[in-house]
């Protein structure tokens, strides 16, 4: 009696715990938004506000008729490695339903994050077409890289080629991300880069009228400095439930460490990452021009790449870690966002340093940083650790840092795979990209019946009537 | 000791659980603030934005010292169908801190969707008049449909007449709305109506200066479709705490279930409207203009009514249902918000679609849709189930149905018999709309000491200056 | 094994709840963000929005590095009063990862209240410096008027001298202070009087270009009103899990009923709060003017000075004692700005009469109000109790309200004696203000690459391309 009564206590606050940690991530596409309309010009802000309020609206239907039932379906221990999931299409099954919210917000973040690369000169059409060939589809095969669980009783992906919970995994490990750098970030990222080669710069970004470069790429937004930081900020708050909500549980003082844990890494490798990326910048800058200046975009990017890089291993490394890894991130993002711009890849929000480098670098660093304890208390197992920890402890074994690689290596050619030809496809159709005129007018003129904004002015004649 | 232990600890995790969806729902305020504040022109910002931190404020002390006691006190299960509350004023009582701090954050809603509607053209006078009558005295009446409770043991007004939990409910069911698409939202939206239509339509808005109806209604806001997305947004998920939070308590797997039920239907009811009110009329448009365009407006307020529309019945039907629901929502707002411009009825933000239509379909829904094993979970009782499931077991049996569309009635009924008089009494002294001067300059000048916003020019001799 | 089961799911329980408060504590510096960003011109919203980021990331490692060490490391009950903490430097030793991370959330919040009243005229060296002292150093002195805890078993700075948890707590009582009025938010108003004097006013704002007394000193700002009420109310959301989470616990019946108690007083003094600023200034207003006006200002930032009142008493004052609390914190804040105004002291925010005089009221005030029932429940002691209460039983002790006049007087005299002559240091050091020339072009254009704003024109012309 008292142990089944304690049992179903439990029930409730876990599901408790992912119904709120799921609302906080659901936060996240208020970031999104906010991040993406702040980041562009003004005359496409209506388009891609749209655009993120349908990451949420169709990530939810798509989740619920076919996302879910590919991704987590039928999952069953016993049998081996599967391509996808075939159970719980619209919730049915027996679909845990406080599981489903809390993954339903992570697929969302999907889209969002390709959204903010491509906008400005993308088709409505190439919006749906394309989010709904990732979330359903593309999601899945990214999500072999178990997005993961906390303790041993409570794993998800068990057929996963690279699951650590498989029965037999890769290597007798299996990669270790807890909240997603890989499946989610990376995954969008790759997505993101593939289609901003496809579709092209922007009109002026980098060449001029008759296609001659220019000497200097023109900076295009962003047209609201105060968006972006509200944006970036949300974010950051959603996060408090993206990576300690990726635990699943909370109804035990070990869970509980594990998601406090998970709590202060992702504070410590966030913070770190925005100071590191914005005095990196500021001395790379006053090397060049002697002047001092503080470039708020190098902070925020810096910031969120420092989110996306500490999202895999946040369970698993020790906050100096998680320092370290947030320190590098803001380099990975400096040095990232100039290559696509020498590689002239007009990413219109950076997504791709951000989320594909990010999440290469934290499922990368997680492979260095991971220790014994930690991967023990999250993931039930420590038989291969963190290589710095190996190499301590005088050990050659390269097992987890191998399998971290080949995660990163597995995201990026699946994702390629399926994405370019589908790409391809769209541009083909002539569904990928805007009539030029569109574009120099902007779309919410021509597509979304008006400006974003519309001030209109009091005259001076009406107010001195007014004060008569 | 064992025993009273664990009911201890469950006391304290169910008042967790009503901290955090009060929060959320308190959120919800700034959802409503940024909307309304988007949705109308600039000149008259600062004074809805005024409002929204006064229905807030106004809320907390009118709830505190009249509502709360009007709206729950001293419900009885003894007594028969009270009218009105009569203890509790000021806190007294032994209330449960918790639940008022829950019930204060919705009773806010309430004022925030009539000051939508009724923007810039109406007086302070007017608009803290109504705020105090409708939070202090209408909201109970219409409180009579329950704003329920998701378990057998856990009711909240016992004395209502169409509430399921009377000791001898109205024809033996009582209405089932779970979270108030009746009695908050489509008792703040026929509020709206009801003022709307005796305070008259902005100047200009669908008549010329001479009184002349105008060809074409003029279009009047939104001054930021930015901030109408981020209210949209914010709205979407401070109602992860409006609805799941309306269950009051999650200490078991099975209010578990039920609280995550109501977050997943939540979800679909909104994404399915959001793409049936977008999609619906980017189709009317295309057979009038032949020119396919994305309204922003039918997506956000789509969005919004498929909320308000699954509120009602989130607890008792399935994920399918919920996107039926959605689906229709939006719909409704379409047809709702063009049958307001027929009508010209000038609702500045469409809060008389969104929530009175949205509100009223959402509860007939529910005796449409509700099953009976929802049903007993979330209300303890199935004797009466909805008239689709009724229809399928080869039942005449209207009961649910019936009360449901009782509910939506007197609803109605009442909030038009008390509000109308209240409102003709504002305008018999005056008290309701501003000049028409001031309406042309505008509330924010000639009231709020200038305008929202003031973006100075940097002079180009400085900058100069500057570089020297 | 049933108990220590049980121990185990009050331990994830109360993680959860930490890490819930946390995340909301977090949220308000989004809150802070962008009240100040919508507070001032709009020449300079990237620099005080990159402050306010810096805030959370500088924040983070400062309190992980140093400041949570100083502020509570190696407490222990068997000494005496200590100075300053000695362990945790770097999170090792031990340190409870949830309690840290709600903590660090707290001390971002101190830099912030500095930012915005120094703003649009200091360097970026003065801000790094100012808050790393701050939260490094000056916290932790503030500090030994404990931001307390909820129950007995559970404190954090045994080793105060103000504490009302040392083995021998000052005067048998120790100062009363639940959320931290004086040591999060008059610590910070004090630093930012102090910085304030000492930086000097803004150009042209109390005096004109010769030096020269300007009659009616000049308005800067706000540059978005709309920002300004975002901030409010992100502000307001935030400060739910600011003071119900510093209860720290949630795993019971009783802590629950001190949570929720704590919810509704946070509610009714902000409320009450911002209607007495609004109201009383309107009052004042129409006697000068005979004109019925209605400042904003007025409202938003006493609403925030209730919040700021209620931080130290609300765990411990009934409701209606909140209410009185925010009609004063209203007044007290009304009567604030017209000083600073009246002594020229800029303060671009109003966060001197908002932080400083808000929190000395609210310590005060919890010498008056708080009773010997929410004492017991919060504080697990009663000997002395609110000078109200003492004077309805007849006794003249003045304890509790003579140790929260000290506890201010502490607080304004500890952070004077550091921060003065540390910003003289950096006055002296030309570390402080910035060039004038650059002070009348803005931050933004100097030293952040351009205006935070920028909205291109379509033209006229591309538009009739279109159409064609």
């Amino acid at each position: 009696g008292t142990e089944a009564a304690r049992a179903d206590l439990i029930l409730g606050v876990d599901t408790f715990y992912l119904i709120y940690a799921g609302a906080l991530v659901f936060f996240m596409q208020v970031g999104f938004a906010m991040l993406l309309a702040g980041s562009i010009r003004s005359k496409n802000v209506k388009n891609v506000l749209l655009w993120n309020l349908l990451d949420s609206a169709g990530g939810a239907v798509g989740f619920w008729s076919l996302g879910y039932a590919f991704a987590y379906g039928g999952d069953d221990p016993s049998k081996g490695w599967t391509f996808i999931g075939n159970r719980g299409f619209f919730l049915s099954d027996d679909v845990d339903m406080e599981f489903w919210f809390f993954q339903f917000a992570f697929a969302c973040a999907l889209s969002s994050i390709v959204a903010g690369t491509i906008a400005e000169r993308s088709k409505m059409e190439a919006y749906l077409c394309y989010s709904l060939f990732l979330c359903g589809f593309v999601y899945r095969g990214s999500l072999h890289i178990p997005i993961s669980a906390v303790c041993a009783h409570s794993f998800w992906s068990v057929n996963g080629f690279l699951s650590p919970f498989a029965t037999e995994p890769l290597w007798g490990s299996g990669a270790i991300d807890l909240a997603g750098s890989a499946p989610v970030h990376m995954c969008g990222g790759v997505a993101a880069l593939v289609m901003a080669i496809i579709l092209g710069p922007r009109q002026g970004r980098f060449y001029d009228d008759d296609g001659v470069p220019l000497e200097e790429p023109k900076p295009m937004g962003p047209h609201s400095v105060t968006l972006q930081f509200l944006g970036t900020f949300g974010l950051w708050f959603g996060w408090y439930g993206f990576n300690p909500g990726s635990t699943i549980k909370i109804s035990s003082g070990e869970l509980g460490d594990v998601a406090s844990l998970v709590a202060v890494n992702t504070t410590l490798g966030a913070a770190a990452a925005a100071l590191s990326g914005l005095f990196t910048s500021t001395l790379i800058d006053a090397r060049k021009t002697g002047l001092y200046t503080w470039d708020t975009t190098a902070a925020m990017n810096g910031c969120l790449t420092g989110l996306v890089g500490i999202t895999a291993g946040c369970a698993t490394v020790e906050p100096w870690a998680a320092f370290v890894i947030g320190i590098v991130a803001g380099w990975v993002y400096l040095a990232g966002s100039a290559l696509c711009i020498r590689l002239k890849i007009d990413d219109a929000v950076d997504a791709i340093p951000v989320h594909m480098l990010g999440g290469a670098w934290g499922v990368i660093a997680t492979g260095l940083f991971s220790n014994a304890y930690r991967l023990e208390r999250a993931f039930g197992s420590s038989d291969n650790i963190g290589w710095f920890y190996e190499w301590a402890r005088g050990s050659g074994n390269f097992t987890l840092l191998g399998i971290q690689l080949l995660a990163v290596l597995f995201v990026f050619g699946w994702v390629c795979a399926v994405f370019t030809p589908f790409c391809f496809l769209l541009k083909i159709t002539n569904k990928l990209r805007i009539d030029p005129l569109e574009e120099e007018v902007g779309v919410d003129f021509s597509r979304h019946k008006g400006a974003a904004y519309n001030n209109e002015e009091i005259t001076d004649d009406s107010i001195s009537k007014l004060s008569e």
